[in-house]
């Protein structure tokens, strides 16, 4: 049977947060499986870019980046973030290692075509080398990757965390039992949104189907759940939209599978 | 006989210029023994903290780091310097890999208690993890060093780039036969600093205090010869001080050994 490996991907307001952050850190740590940490970015770009006078450009919630942009979104990800999680992983005896798709040649990426809109310096993914990736894991080491990757070329390209988590287990899934964690503030995908316990605690095709024909799930959570099938579609066991603090309980948030 | 190690260590003006760095790492990547590639910052982390508003404070040419500048310095330096080298270097088919001292806890060191001058967020090195360091060699990658160190406890910290050099060199040379080559844009230790071609092809300890009792030596390149006997001392082999763009150069530059 194949070693089992967890992919976790936290974002957004936990990462602003440096106390959530340190809870979900500290439970990343305990994990006993492979492991692998994606991060987003949070606000802390935009806040540089806004004090720095760089216009932020977004189109349909995502972010348009031009080289001003790029260079706000690398310092910020791969350095800031990036270097303060491996620091506190470290202190949780974790001994992870920092990464962009650049290094090791890890997340191969090409420019995103301009078509209705330029989405500039953006890297949509062309291979994962999941070579270096084992090499990486069987020597001991846990990845940490921010949402950056590169064409090859020597440009870095920013590219989506949500789908730097899928892609990275659907190309593992070949050698490691994959879990993807999708980890953010509330409590999985919920009936209704002000009830607490109203947790969907499992969602197939056919009960997605449904909830979508009774719009109970809303337009921001489809593309993170259409990106989950994604996933189980190319070997994923396991997707899971679960609340930051939850990430080693077994029984909690929302399983997704085929 | 032990395996070749080279470090080399880049800095200030060869980081600003894009066509200087460009050179040097094309270079870098043309040489067939295990190596280690150690940067600084050059200008950029000043720059963006003025235009934040941030007082850059300096002491004796050294960089006071406050939390805000702790901040900057580990963007610039882990996150845009860092990952551009790398992105470059995987272009020119190098496997390189970026790190920081918390990155496989690398490099672990303290921040320096406050004494005549506080300075702030500065880390000095207590240990290398020549067992990991030696792993990441031995599996094929590049290490691409940024000049930050972490406390063990989840505080980056700011190391001064040479240092961290020589301190690879010194852990390293029980494993490898290490060259350090400090790469800037000099020819070398000049006997006369505006005759090119008056480059001191060769410093051992008598030279250099023969050197230093005639004032031929600066002050700028003390600190930097000092570090180097400092490193020959705790057996690294050769220590270069050469121009950026002789890197791969046998016969050039000052050669420094005991």
């Amino acid at each position: 049977m194949p070693d089992k490996l967890i992919i976790a991907k936290i974002g957004g307001k936990v990462i602003d947060e440096a106390e959530k952050l340190s809870v979900i850190l500290k439970d990343f740590a305990d994990i006993p499986d492979f492991k692998i940490l994606v991060h987003g970015g949070g606000k802390k770009a935009s806040k540089l870019m806004k004090q720095l006078n760089i216009p932020v450009k977004m189109i349909n919630g995502r972010r348009i980046t031009d080289a001003s942009s790029l260079e706000i979104v690398q310092m910020v990800y791969a350095g800031l973030i990036n270097k303060n999680i491996v620091a506190e992983l470290q202190a949780n005896h974790c001994a992870a290692i920092g990464l962009s798709g650049a290094d090791g040649d890890t997340i191969l990426s090409h420019k995103r075509p301009p078509a209705e809109v330029d989405f500039g310096f953006v890297g949509d993914i062309d291979s994962i080398n999941t070579e270096v990736i084992i090499k990486i894991l069987k020597n001991g080491f846990i990845p940490v990757f921010c949402a950056l990757t590169h064409d090859g070329k020597g440009q870095m390209l920013n590219t989506n965390a949500d789908t730097v988590a899928a892609e990275l287990g659907r190309a593992l899934s070949s050698h490691y039992e994959v879990d993807i964690i999708y980890c953010f503030e509330m409590q999985g995908v919920m009936q209704d949104i002000n009830d607490p316990n109203s947790v969907i605690t499992y969602i197939n095709q056919e009960k997605y189907a449904e909830l979508k024909a009774e719009n109970i799930i809303s337009d921001g959570m489809i593309p993170k759940i259409d990106n989950a099938f994604a996933a189980l579609d190319k070997g994923v066991q396991n997707v899971f939209i679960k609340h930051y603090s939850a990430i080693t309980q077994k029984e909690s948030g929302t399983r997704i599978t085929k």
